[in-house]
């Protein structure tokens, strides 16, 4: 079969699969998940040489090291696969709410219902944890999945598939709720990309050349995070304490996540206060500084780089930071509306009404007061669980939990009701 | 200055309006509401002038009858204009909207507030009330709109439009926070489309050409509607009375809307005591009616054409009904299913199990329950009003008002939180 046909086939076997999948009960589906992560147990021995297949192969063609290690299984990976599974499960399922019921004046009663989206494609890279990860979530909220990974990690994947899939007949659900694509052509991307007529939404988990792709493909919709330039704003009210706390938690907890912080935006009246002080812990470190003009005079006897203007663009995910002395507020969110992609953004501040501004006025999926944009996650924010970070404004906003997998339709109870 | 710049200025425009516009006040979005409704009422002269010359050029091209119509303006099409703008004014304002603060058990606390989708985009065809209501909306919910008119309107939405900008600076708002596309030129819809640095979704309203041509064009988000096969379903548990008056409107009480009946299915179980009936009332009323085997079996004394295969997937917008007997609510389930476009789905019945499990299984933006299908608008729901509606699954479904043009962001409350 084509590359064509085959897609269309799988995308019409997960259509049939999300009409059963819709009505399953949450005891059947979380008994689904249970049994995935019991079947992902007892097949441990299989996991690891599945992976160790794709490992030897990552090796001859002279992967780097961060990216073997991210392929890799091991036991502790595939117990904490399991435990994620045996969390969704814990989850409340969101299917079936429904709002309140509306009585308009004609007697007719209207609502919402929740509903699953339908078919979910997952496109994603080397992890090969996200085939449990994400099946398991786009299940749980009664979606049909397919799955789409990357091609270093195809035997991992498919050894992980094959246990899913296993477990999904065993309680009586179609192995086709979840499928993973068998095929490593990258045409068959671009053919799910384009499948409107069987997929309802696509979500790349991966890089920003992946992202841009789908972005660029698609013609399907996308729940979709490319750019996370992150700003502190230290304003002149902040408590000194708090502020050198977070602005350096921010930057330094980790460096290659989307929510760590690229650009410190510090008030002028503060900065002689803090900057001296935040930059002796930042350097310490081994934290890279750019400034600009005002942060290098203050700063001067210590090595700070100038900023260019394509600092302000730039997410590092590396121990660089950017540095600049803003007036206040004002110019802050002027900075952040220029530069910033509009992921978190968090300002340090013991005054109200500029706290009140800035979460106001701040257009970005977190908008966060004396908290560190480290925090940006679903679990921090109690989703229970995460697939991923919506930066986009449309659908899911910021971490995206089983809700941001439904959608709502409205119910209509009338008795004998006609439009006149 | 050629399409491109022309439309990326217009764009960067937008984008700079849409930061002041969401922290413009209710009060200040209302008071500019109501300036441009005076402003069209005391503009009267100059709209029906500015109509004139459209109306002119299109019965020179030989315009239809009805393409005119839809192009008419007069007193009573200008004042109901004026109306939906004052009422627009009157409906809450959904923007800085805040859910309940949840505390994690860190203390840090998160919420989402509601803020607005940034810059929208409204391409449209030939009723010129559009750019008002549309652009009245937008504005509501505190976007900044880019509109643009079907070339047949265009004096009449520029006359439209000037009112708009007009007022909008009486009340100290930028013009360009509504701004109306001027020129014809279709290579400007091509750019709008795919500008998604400055334009936030794009809202199509008007034939089917039209929104595929945007659906399939856009790198922007899209609401839409695009086929509005729509199914009433007479369930063997139905009250006989309920269930005529219901089917009759569905389909009779206007020919060329989205949320009219296209489809009739009966159980085989009350065929014989409601069909007949039914089908001397639609013939009475000069409805052509298209049957299944079963249907014209039962109907042999009557004119039913036999529906081919394609009936069954086609929206007529015209006094054509297909009919089709099916075994019950199951086999109604996987016709809707099958041939369906999620758009309005409604039962007949008084079995409150098959209502239920109607309203839970057909994944259609409106699933009712004894209510004729014409029901589904926004203002039948209570939203106050509509700016078109969505059969998408994604972002807003079904009739769309105010919250659909809205966006919810988190905001994360510390006390110095740190990620550990």
């Amino acid at each position: 079969m084509n590359i064509h046909d085959y897609m269309l086939t799988m995308g019409s076997q997960a259509r049939a699969c999300a009409r059963t999948l819709a009505r399953a009960t949450t005891q059947v589906k979380n008994h689904a998940l249970s049994v995935m992560a019991e079947t992902l147990e007892q097949s441990q021995a299989s996991l690891l040489e599945a992976n160790a297949r794709d490992l030897d192969q990552c090796v001859k063609n002279g992967l780097s090291n961060a990216m073997l290690d991210r392929l890799t299984l091991n036991a502790s990976r595939i117990a904490s696969m399991v435990e994620g599974l045996r969390q969704i499960a814990t989850l409340p399922d969101p299917i079936g709410e429904r709002t309140a019921l509306v009585r308009r004046p004609s007697g007719l009663e209207i609502g919402r219902m929740r509903v699953p989206l339908g078919v979910i494609g997952i496109i994603y890279e080397s992890r090969p944890n996200v085939t449990a990860d994400a099946a398991g979530l786009c299940l749980k909220a009664g979606n049909a999945t397919i799955l789409r990974g990357g091609s270093e990690a195809f035997h991992s994947n498919q050894a992980i598939a094959a246990c899913i899939r296993k477990a999904l007949v065993a309680v009586g659900l179609h192995a086709d709720a979840i499928q993973l694509v068998a095929t490593t052509d990258r045409e068959a991307v671009g053919e799910l990309l384009r499948m409107n007529q069987y997929v309802d939404v696509i979500i790349p988990r991966g890089g920003k050349s992946l992202v841009e792709r789908v972005t660029n493909e698609a013609r399907v919709p996308v729940i979709k995070h490319l750019d996370g330039i992150c700003h502190v704003y230290i304003d002149e009210d902040a408590d000194l304490e708090k502020a050198v706390q977070i602005a350096f938690n921010a930057k330094t907890q980790r460096y290659g996540t989307c929510n760590t912080m690229e650009t410190l935006l510090v008030a002028e009246a503060i900065a002689p206060r803090i900057l001296p002080r935040l930059a002796a812990l930042y350097l310490e470190k081994g934290v890279e500084l750019r400034g600009c003009p005002a942060t290098r005079a203050l700063l001067s006897d210590v090595p700070v780089v100038p900023a260019t203007a394509e600092d302000w663009d730039t997410e590092y995910l590396a121990p660089i930071l950017s540095i600049r002395i803003v007036d206040g507020l004002e110019a802050a969110m002027d900075h952040i509306a220029l530069h910033g992609s509009a992921h978190t953004d968090a300002i340090c501040t013991e005054n109200a009404d500029h706290a009140s501004r800035f979460l106001s006025e701040v257009d970005s999926s977190s908008v966060m007061v004396n908290a560190s944009t480290r925090l940006a996650d679903g679990f921090e924010y109690g989703l229970g669980a995460e697939i991923g970070i919506s930066t986009d404004k449309f659908h899911a906003r910021g971490p995206v939990g089983l809700e941001g997998l439904t959608s709502q339709k409205f119910i209509v109870l009338g008795d004998g009701h006609l439009r006149t």
